[in-house]
């Protein structure tokens, strides 16, 4: 397809908002385009509106029992517009041992410790939340 | 109640967290605390992970006729973990004439003309959005 208009990194994404429902139907992948799976949930931060965790779950893609779920730094998903798909490019073996907790139960959301044990395990940047 | 412990600014707020799914089951309220709707669904940039409009309906508090929703910067809204609410301080003839939409249609999510219509409409401070 010819496109007279020049890509530009001011392009407009009309897409660029979500409904906070439509991204729990959004795929997850890995760098190499593998699905591992869908965001079940996402926890937004009350005060300031940044959403701090993606509620993965796997499925049986890593190998795991069923009914387990992962909250991850947000920062750590990077969309991709061209896979329409959030991609986590973090090793298999460490999305499996992560920190999980059982569908139906709550971790402990907002426990500082907590906090600071995701965010160090997957090596998250964003300090803005601790 | 007696507490020995000193209330400090650091004071653990373990409700920090929201799911996206129970947030559009918070109540709306103005200033003096009168209930004006709720939260029904909430739009997030995919990259960044920030909130950027609460979509509001206002029932028939404000005198609208139903089916109107209206996208407001989410900035303006204020929670308060007393009331457990988020508090919109805007006057109501202000929030009546709002640019709305109506339910099962979308407005121009994206559109920079759009954002910035709204923004200046309510006075919204994100800049980091435009």
């Amino acid at each position: 397809m010819v496109s007279t208009v020049q890509p530009t990194s001011d392009t407009r994404e009309t897409r660029r908002l979500i409904s906070s429902e439509k991204v729990t139907a959004t795929a997850v992948q890995n760098a190499r385009g593998d699905s591992l799976g869908h965001i079940e949930d996402i926890m937004i931060d009350k005060i300031s509106g940044q959403v701090a965790y993606a509620v993965l779950n796997y499925g049986s893609f890593l190998g795991l029992m069923g009914g387990k779920l992962f909250a991850v730094p947000w920062d750590m998903l990077k969309y991709n517009t061209q896979r329409s798909a959030y991609v986590i490019d973090v090793p298999e073996e460490r999305l499996k041992n992560a920190p999980s907790f059982d569908e139906g139960s709550e971790p402990e959301w907002g426990d500082r410790d907590y906090d600071r044990r995701l965010h160090d395990y997957y090596g998250s940047k964003a300090d803005w939340y601790m």
